[in-house]
C-alpha cells in the first residue's frame, strides 16, 4: 500500500492514466519472465517523458519509496519483480527511435524500443543491431542494457555492453546522468560498462545510443550431428582453436532437437545425441573459405554428418529450430526452469557429462540448448510443479549446475542477470570484500538503496543467512527475496 | 623524505637491492614521458613478486604513505609522476609471460611485460595482441591497462579495455582482487572496464589476462594525398560511411609528412596538404575487394593521388613514416607538446580548420598526426621552451584545442589519460555531481586516497580553484599538480 500522501503527490505529477494503484490494474505487473516469484506493487507509474521520470524519482526519493524500473518484463531472473511497498516505473511509453546516424553507425533510442525494432529501423541503411537475445521480438533495449543481454551473434559481435556507446539516465535523486559518449573512450572512470548489467540498481535509463553493424553480404550455417554430447562439446573448442570466429555457434542435445523437430520440422537428425549449428558470415569468398574450414574441423572432430545450408531459406530453416527451442520444450513438459551459467569453452565436454549425471541423480530430465561458442549454458530442467517435491528437486539441481560453473572457473550467469534468482549464488561467487565494494559502488549512486531493492548484490548479512540455510554441499539454498 | 620508521619497515620487507632511497637512485624516477612535471619520490620499491607488493602496500596503508605504481614510465600525462612524500612502486621485475593458451586465445602476463613482447610470444600460434600504442616497443601492459591505451589498430580491434579479460591486482589495504575472468560476462557490477583506464588510482596490477587475435592472412595499405586538410577529414567519414572498417585509418598533415620524409624517406607526396593511410586486412579476397572500395571512396572524396602498397615491404614503408612521426617532429623543433583529444568523426573537417586558425592566433606551428578513424587527435604544438612566453602560449593553445574537443561533443583525452596534465579539463568536462560519483567510487577502493594521489579526478574544491584561475574564456588554466 502506498501512503496516501505519496499517492496524492505522485498523482499531481502524472496524467491520470499514467498512475495505477488499484489491485486489478497493478496485478499484471506482479512478475516478469521468472514467474515463480510474484509481488504486487503499491503503484505503477507510466511516465511519458524524461521530466516525468525525474519528477517521480524525486518524489520517491523524498518519501523513501522503492522504485523498480520495468521494460517489457521479459527478465528471466526476476530483475523487474516489484517491491510490495514500492512503485513500478514502466518505460512502456518510451518507444521512440530518436535518430539513426548511418555515418557514425549509431542509433539513439528510447529504452522502451524493442530490440528487433532497432534492426528493422536500421535495415534501410544496410545496418543492424547485433545482440539478439531469444526474446528479441519482445524485449526492450533498456532491459537489454540493464541485464547486459547476449544472444546467438554475441560470439562474433559482442554482448550489449560492447554495442552501446552512451546511456542517459536519471538517478534516484532526480539528477540526470550520462554514461559514455560519442567518443570511443572518455576521461574519468569508465562507467559505461558499469551501467550495462547493473540490473536497474544505479539509474533509470531514459535514452541509449547503440552501435549499428554493417549487415554481412552473406551468411551460411552448417548443421553437424554428433553421437555423443561430450564430442559435440569438444568440437566447439576445435572450431575456435582453428582460428574461426563463427557468427553463431550453438549446441542442442537430443532432448532439445526431438522436442523442436515435432514443433517446427527443421529437419534435424533425430538419432544424433547432439547437434551443432555453426554460422559463418561476411563476404561471399570469406564465407565459402570459412565454411570449407568449418566442414573439415567438424569432420575431424567426429561429426557423423555435416549439412551446409544451400540458400537463405534453408539457413533460416536450420535456425528456426534453435529459435523455437524454448517454446518447443514447453510443449513436452508441464514446467521447465531455464538455467543460465557460463563456463570456459574447454570445460564444455566435462560439464555436459556432469550435467547428464546430475540429471540421473536428481531424477529430472534436462535439455541443453545454448550458446556453445562463448560457453554460455542454458540447461532447461523439465519438471512438474504439481508433482510432490519436484520444485525443490529442480531448484537443487539448478543450484548444483551453478556450483559446477563456479568450480570450473565460470560464473553463475551469462546473460540473464542475478535479479532475485541468484542472490545466494553471488555469496558463493564473490568474497565478502568484493561484495562490500559492490555495495559501496551502489551507495555512490543510491545511498538509500531505493532503486530495485533486494536485487543483484546481497548484503553480507544476507550471505551469512544463506550460509546457515545451506544444508549440504552441492546445493545452494532456496533463492529467497532479500533486502539490502 | 620518508619517515625513518617507515623506511626501516619497508627495508625489512624487501631485498636490499629492491628499495632505493638515496637521491641519486630515486632521481631517475622523477618524471615519466611528460617531462614538464618532475618530483623526486621519497623512496622507490622494486618488489619481485606479488607477496612483496602486498607487504609494501600494507605497510604504506598502515603508515598513510602515498604509493605511485610505475611500469615503463612512458605515460604522456604524468600518470607515473611520483609524490614527494611517497613511494614509487616499480613493476619492473614483473616481466614474465605466465602462459599462452592458443585454444582460448588468451595470454596471462605480468604487468611489466612490454606490449610488443606479447605479440612476439603469440606469433608462433598465428596470434597477436591487437592494441598497439606508438610506444609499444617500450611501454608495458600494466601501464596500457592503467591508461586504457589505444593505437593504430584500435579502430578495428578495440582499445585495451576491449582486449583484456581479467586483471588481478592488490588494493592499498593489501587485499588481492580480481576484475573480470575467463567468462565473457560475470555477475555483479562490471568492474573490468572500471580498472581499465583507472590510472593507478584503484589498485596495483599484478597479473593480466589479455585476448589474442588471429593474425590476418594479408594486409594492404592505401596512401591518399589531399590538397586540403578539411578534405582529408571529410574523406575519413566517407570511408567509414561506405561500410568499411579499416584496420588502420591515420591522418598526417603537411607539417608532419615533410618532417617525416626528411627522416625516414617513406616516399610521401610532399606537395599534398594532407595524407591518409587506410589499411585493410583479412583474407586475400576480402582485402582485394575492400581495397577496391577504398580506392573508389578516396577518389570520390577528392584525393589527388591514391597509391596502394604492392607488397609487404611497401606496406611497412608506408607505415614507417607514421610510426616515426613523433621523433621526426622532434628533429625540426626544440620542443613539442603532444596533445590528445577525441572528437566525433563528422567534426573532423571543422575542428582541423579551427586548429589551423588557432595556430595562426597563437603564433605557433602545429603538426597533426593522428588516429583519424576513431577521431583521436594528436596535434603536436611546436615550441621553444627557451623563447620568452612560448611555454605559456603553448599551454594556452593546447587548452583551446581541448575546449574545442569538448565543444563538438568530444573528450579531453583519447588514450593518454588525465594524469596530472588534464585535471583542470576534468572540471570542464564533468559536472560536480559526476565528479562526486567518481570520488565515491575511488573511496570504495581507497578511502584515504593513497594510491596515485592528485591524479585523474580533481576534487570539487580543486575545480573551484581552477575556476578562479580561469582568466578568460577559451583558455583552461595552467594544469597545476593538485591533491585530493
Amino acid at each position: 500500500m502506498l501512503d496516501s500522501n505519496v499517492h496524492a503527490q505522485l498523482a499531481a505529477l502524472l496524467p491520470p492514466s499514467a498512475l495505477l494503484t488499484s489491485p486489478e490494474d497493478t496485478r499484471p505487473y506482479e512478475c516478469d519472465g521468472l514467474t515463480i516469484y510474484r509481488t504486487v506493487p503499491a503503484a505503477v507509474a507510466i511516465p511519458e517523458n524524461e521530466s516525468q521520470v525525474v519528477a517521480v524519482l524525486k518524489q520517491c526519493y523524498a518519501s523513501r519509496v522503492p522504485v523498480v524500473a520495468r521494460g517489457a518484463g521479459t527478465s528471466l531472473s526476476g530483475g523487474a519483480m516489484p517491491d510490495k511497498n514500492g512503485v513500478v516505473l514502466s518505460l512502456a511509453k518510451f518507444t521512440r527511435i530518436v535518430a539513426i546516424d548511418p555515418l557514425a553507425r549509431t542509433a539513439i533510442v528510447q529504452p522502451g524500443v524493442r530490440n528487433l525494432a532497432i534492426t528493422e529501423a536500421a535495415a534501410p541503411y544496410g545496418l543492424f543491431y547485433a545482440p539478439d537475445p531469444s526474446s528479441q521480438i519482445a524485449c526492450t533495449i533498456g532491459g537489454n542494457v540493464a541485464e547486459n543481454a547476449g544472444g546467438v551473434h554475441c560470439l562474433k559481435y559482442g554482448l550489449t555492453v560492447h554495442n552501446v556507446r552512451r546511456v542517459r539516465g536519471v538517478l534516484i535523486s532526480g539528477e540526470i546522468v550520462e554514461f559514455g559518449g560519442d567518443a570511443l573512450d572518455s576521461p574519468g572512470y569508465d562507467l559505461l560498462a558499469l551501467i550495462n548489467g547493473s540490473e536497474g540498481l544505479l539509474a533509470v535509463i531514459t535514452e541509449i545510443t547503440v552501435k549499428l553493424t554493417p549487415k554481412p553480404q552473406q551468411a551460411q550455417v552448417a548443421l553437424a550431428a554428433f553421437d555423443d554430447l561430450a564430442g559435440a562439446g569438444a568440437a566447439v573448442s576445435a572450431v575456435i582453436s582453428a582460428g574461426i570466429v563463427p557468427s553463431g555457434l550453438e549446441l542442442m542435445d537430443q532432448a532439445a532437437t526431438r522436442a523442436v523437430e515435432e514443433f517446427v520440422h527443421a529437419r534435424y537428425p533425430l538419432d544424433a545425441k547432439a547437434v551443432l549449428l555453426v554460422e559463418a558470415d561476411g563476404m561471399a569468398e570469406e564465407v565459402a573459405s570459412e565454411m570449407a574450414e568449418i566442414r573439415r574441423v567438424l569432420a575431424d572432430a567426429g561429426a557423423t554428418e555435416v549439412r551446409v545450408s544451400k540458400d537463405e531459406a534453408e539457413r533460416l530453416l536450420f535456425w528456426s529450430g534453435r529459435k523455437a527451442a524454448f517454446p518447443a520444450i514447453g510443449r513436452i513438459t508441464p514446467d521447465y526452469y531455464c538455467m543460465d551459467g557460463t563456463i570456459p569453452r574447454k570445460a564444455l565436454p566435462s560439464v555436459l557429462a556432469r550435467i547428464e549425471e546430475l540429471s540421473v541423480q536428481f531424477g529430472l530430465r534436462c535439455a541443453n540448448v545454448f550458446h556453445a561458442g562463448d560457453g554460455n549454458l542454458h540447461p532447461l530442467i523439465l519438471y512438474d510443479a504439481n508433482a510432490e517435491g519436484e520444485v525443490a528437486r529442480t531448484e537443487a539441481f539448478g543450484a548444483a549446475i551453478l556450483e559446477l560453473c563456479i568450480e570450473v572457473g565460470g560464473t553463475i550467469t551469462g546473460e540473464h542477470g542475478v535479479g532475485v534468482e541468484k542472490l545466494a549464488g553471488m555469496c558463493v561467487q564473490f568474497s565478502p570484500g568484493e561484495l562490500e565494494r559492490f555495495l559501496a559502488i551502489k551507495a555512490a549512486f543510491d545511498a538509500n538503496a531505493l532503486l530495485n531493492p533486494g536485487k543483484g548484490v546481497p548484503t553480507l548479512h544476507r550471505c551469512a543467512e544463506f550460509g546457515k540455510m545451506r544444508v549440504h554441499q552441492g546445493n545452494l539454498p532456496h533463492p529467497d527475496i532479500p533486502r539490502f
